[in-house]
């Protein structure tokens, strides 16, 4: 992997970047506990965009595995998920983080947070995202019981891990190195890292 | 119960209400298997609606069980789940269904949908949902195997089964009586058929 095409997706913040159809994109988890919240939207139209409640449909699962293809809000394709090193655990379910979730918590201070990662993201290529979707939380641990509840646990990836996804449409994509420190969803230490991704 | 209260959600259509804070909503599954799709709206400001990704944040599971409380995409209370006569499994993994699905399931002409069905429910209050939340499908059985894949099958409720919810804040809740009859959500035979609620 040459280095120099790495993009870096600093802790705790986001980096987003443009995909046209058939470009794939290899998302690392560099030091192996980093959860990244990956959304990805239609250029030509933003209101169209990576939807986790359809993909769910389109897939008959809450996990998308790769050899599947993730569906927008219009249930069209936008990413397929070509390969994946890792275990093959990547959440749907949890809505991103934002200030509200950090409030909870009982952060009294601005925290980091991957809602407003993405619109920063999004803001450094002049756009506006139309509306905060449900990310994509590559590398997410979160296992569901027999009766519905589930944890918020560590990854159970290992450093170099990665996925590789297609654009199946000029797309946006964007990532936030999930800056969660309170619970460990990015490993048991709680310490958010940078992640990497490469534009192939 | 007395009858001259009762709203009726139509068959495959919805219907949309104004709810103080503190009133009680009692939605029924009339004829026993019928799926309802609920959103609820912040009636001083309909940006913030209930919302499907952060409400299974705040309680740890896919699946709102009586006694809980149901939040908004700012994570507030927006529906305390009072009481349940059903087997308790009600979807929150699926979003609502649309023009595409049922075009994707090769319905060639138009179909009613839940999406349409909200949209219109709040146009005769004159009013503009701001986006298409996923919904709370109430009494929508979407039993989730230990590999996370999933299928769709008739609910677990009988005829006159009801949950009773009250609002936490002044609110515009909708309901579809979801038109779904090509996959069995609705019962094995297929047959979308009305339901009704009452605001106590």
């Amino acid at each position: 992997m040459p280095a120099e095409n790495l993009i870096t997706i600093p802790a705790r913040k986001g980096k987003a970047a443009r995909v046209k159809k058939g470009q794939r994109v290899k998302l690392i988890n560099t030091h192996g506990s980093q959860v990244v919240d990956t959304w990805a939207f239609n250029s030509d139209d933003l209101t169209e965009f990576m939807s986790m409640e359809y993909t769910r449909v389109a897939l008959g699962s809450i996990l998308p595995k790769a050899g599947v293809t993730l569906v927008t809000n219009r249930r069209r394709p936008i990413l397929a998920f070509l390969e994946d090193t890792s275990p093959g655990i990547h959440d749907t379910l949890c809505g991103p983080c934002d200030r509200y979730r950090y409030e909870q918590l009982g952060i009294a201070e601005y925290h980091d947070n991957c809602t407003d990662n993405l619109w920063q993201a999004m803001r450094e290529l002049d756009l506006t995202p139309p509306q905060t979707p449900a990310a994509w939380n590559v590398f997410m641990n979160i296992p569901v019981a027999a009766d519905g509840t589930f944890t918020f646990e560590p990854p159970l990836t290992k450093p170099g891990d990665y996925v590789v996804l297609r654009a199946e449409m000029d797309c946006v994509i964007a990532f936030s190195a999930c800056p969660q420190d309170v619970v460990p969803i990015n490993g048991p230490d709680c310490k958010p890292t940078e992640a990497h991704f490469e534009i192939l």
